[in-house]
């Protein structure tokens, strides 16, 4: 289950700043003290390649103060309020032992940063999609309707389905054009659970650039075949138009928040939607790799960088013993801060008593 | 042995569309179907870093059955006639029992998709140049001459060989002049079987790019010493001005289709000779990976992205349990598709009864 | 312990030219050799991303022999000398138990090769900054004094460390403003051996690209505890506006080269601080990857190319077995070569008897 918490204990941001508290930090989110120039977003809608790496202006040099200021604004504001959140659990009504559920593809305006919004091609009108979590053995009915002004389709990634459920368009399946539905049908194979994604695979370079992308989550029908963990997040990883680079939808400091209890142990289900690799650094604690692409490791290993290249997914253990607020972000570092501050591909796991 | 198949049942292709029959796919390729300004070939010669990211230009903006149609066709074109096929097994003769092979550096027009054709360096015409294939235990002679206007030499990557039979100019040989030959021989030790690749290694970023490279098997002396597989296939990507974003030296639809009987267990070589990632994801089925550079893994893992950096090689055992037409993709989708339809680093694999 | 060996037995690079010796290579030097067009530097200084790929100039072809000529000088001048050495270890003074370091950030101009300097933001004068190296169980008390005009902090990249001493501006404390120090204090952990770094985590962006960043190295308090070796080096990676596309802060030929007698178990320890990934590929020998971001591997693998993202640390022993000098390099080609000759992240392995 996808939680994103919006509400911990805040002493984690505040005791090295001497700030009088939760409620002045929840004041400080303004559209100025975010480095808007490093988003691609206003430029970058309907091209391919968005200039990504574009450095922000730097007509006039900025003091060490200036800057200074610009970083604890951007800090403060962590986790910032924005309209629409992605990747909760999609509902599914029982048909017969089928379950069924129903996703519309649609022209939205998305909020990544408090302020800026961007044409997004959303599922159910949100980015990434909602959450579809089911379990081995299941059948599932996913019902697709575009109300988009291009054709579309949906592509099962990681899933092993019939040929012609598997979403790619004059090869599998005629495409979803505007204003029809499709309706994909199959069944949850044993030995596939573990964490998949689902995405357009029709102008996908734009599409899924845009939002039409989601998680796809198999439990598997006995829960001892996998490692224990007592508490998860998703993380689907963008670089397109939405927000430049995102996570789960959104930009630094809109990012979620992640939280655990000390002694907890963190399912980190990790996804890379995006064109380039993103290797996600985890400070203060190691990740324990358990899985690749939804498969067990024979082996799991230990890292604090997990390089996540596009369509790869890794779940990560994290073994939550040090207190306190851990960054987690993409260390490709022009991917998450730049001088106005950090943005981007940037969140934190809170470790709390 | 690459065996890049021409034919197979088409009902894989057709079904989903209603189509008439293989007979009208093949008529229906041309050279309006693809977007070729996402490819980068006609300005990048000579470029070391063409501009392959390039959108494709924008002006009027497609309606959903134009940008259907123009998927459909190029869909429908695979796998697309073109002139020159790389990659294919390159005869010896037997020299008081060394094997002696001979490749010839040439400047040649290379055709990478249908009526595409740009100046390529090629081994022997071809791109990728033919596959050598030899077994643990061999001794090999390779006369390499050069009627190129540049000097070049040839690095055998991933061999253990003498060092000066390494091909580094200036480090452990002259460089071989245009109008001249160069002679390696080197045995074939027991533990190197596997995945190699051979390439040039002078003005490489432009040679190589530009065609100069092919793939090296070693087989194991002891069949037995390596996993089983009754059916293989050979990838060598490339980002270069060569066919832009290409897959045995051409761009979808002119890239290779893969087929296999259901029950086969098929083995991919794939290695990367450009200079960007390439994520290759197989739809379908996953991928067992048993190799890495040649050296078999202790513990193979299973994924069905496999992310090969510039230079590496892995071994990947596909069961062939799934019927149809399986993508099978490099997921940076920008290599893959635009709006006018998949490109450059695309093929499928066709699973038959 | 880093060592950077300038002297070794130049019969392996003069064998193959037929050269005097190796007084007439340390003559050869010229800032004519390297094509200085493919090095960033100039441009790039203050901004995110640097035209790293930038082609070189090409207004007129050069001759085969011209272009020989340029490589030729371009090895002919390995090991370039340059002024300033970074990476050396760091010394410490003890308090009651605690090994005490200094770390002073300041701004310096930076010679990456012969003739070409750079301004550098670096730890102690040198890029990368002295190499650390401390064993499991020890306290380490770091004082960082900042003479920068900007304020900076410094993350211990791989270390488990309290919350307050992670060095995340805002989140775990406030930046070192100009002309202030702060103190970092922490214990080594047991089971926190390995190859871990240290750098900016303020503006990092521009700073770590521009020289704040070193290695951290843990020694194993019980040394059986690791594989076994008998030489070692470390290798920093990095492709920011410091020499660009640099080995411990250096550009080919200027780069270190690595020497080992035959039968030696050499460690490199690799990281990588840059924007982009390396793919390392060694020449000659199989490197056995024991180790990723300091865990110990359950299963070491083979390979002859290690794939760097940034952030992440690969420990590889290479078994001497082969004599001669074997390139060292990224096998992003337009990393490592142009027309011009070698340039960039590329160095030899030299094996001697």
């Amino acid at each position: 289950m996808v939680v994103l918490a919006n509400r911990f204990n805040r002493r984690w941001l505040t005791r090295a700043l001497g700030l009088a508290g939760a409620g002045a930090i929840g004041a400080s989110v303004s559209p100025v003290t975010i480095n808007v120039q490093a988003q691609p977003a206003a430029a970058a809608e309907g091209a391919h390649a968005p200039a990504l790496a574009a450095p922000p202006t730097q007509a006039v040099a900025l003091t060490a103060d200036e800057m200074d200021a610009m970083h604890e604004a951007g800090v403060k504001a962590f986790p910032a309020a924005t309209e629409g959140l992605g990747g909760q659990p999609l509902d599914f009504v029982l048909d017969g032992g089928v379950k069924v559920f129903n996703l519309v593809c649609q022209v939205v305006q998305w909020e990544y940063l408090p302020g800026k919004r961007v044409e997004a091609f959303a599922y159910n009108g949100v980015v990434p999609g909602p959450e579809i979590r089911v379990t081995e053995g299941d059948r599932v009915r996913i019902i697709v309707t575009n109300e988009m002004p291009q054709s579309t389709s949906v592509h099962w990634h990681g899933l092993v389905v019939p040929n012609a459920m598997d979403g790619v368009p004059f090869l599998t399946q005629p495409p979803i054009k505007p204003g029809t539905s499709f309706t994909y049908e199959f069944d949850i194979r044993d030995g596939n659970a573990g964490t998949h994604m689902y995405h357009s695979h029709h102008n996908s370079a734009a599409q899924v650039s845009k939002g039409l992308l989601g998680a796809f989550i198999v439990e598997p029908r006995l829960p001892g075949d996998r490692p224990m963990f007592n508490k998860e997040y998703t993380i689907v990883l963008n670089d397109g138009p939405i927000g430049g680079y995102s996570l789960n939808g959104k930009s630094f400091p809109a990012t979620p928040v992640f939280t655990a209890r000390k002694g907890d142990v963190v399912l980190f289900r990790m996804m890379n939607e995006g064109m380039m690799i993103h290797p996600m650094h985890l400070h203060g604690m190691p990740m324990t790799i358990i899985a690749e692409d939804g498969y067990l490791l024979a082996r799991e290993y230990r890292c604090d960088t997990i390089n996540i290249a596009p369509g790869q997914r890794f779940e990560a253990l994290v073994h939550a013993t040090e207190l306190g607020a851990w960054a987690f972000h993409c260390h490709i570092l022009s991917h998450a801060e730049s001088e106005h501050g950090m943005f981007g591909m940037v969140s934190a796991l809170i470790v709390e008593e």
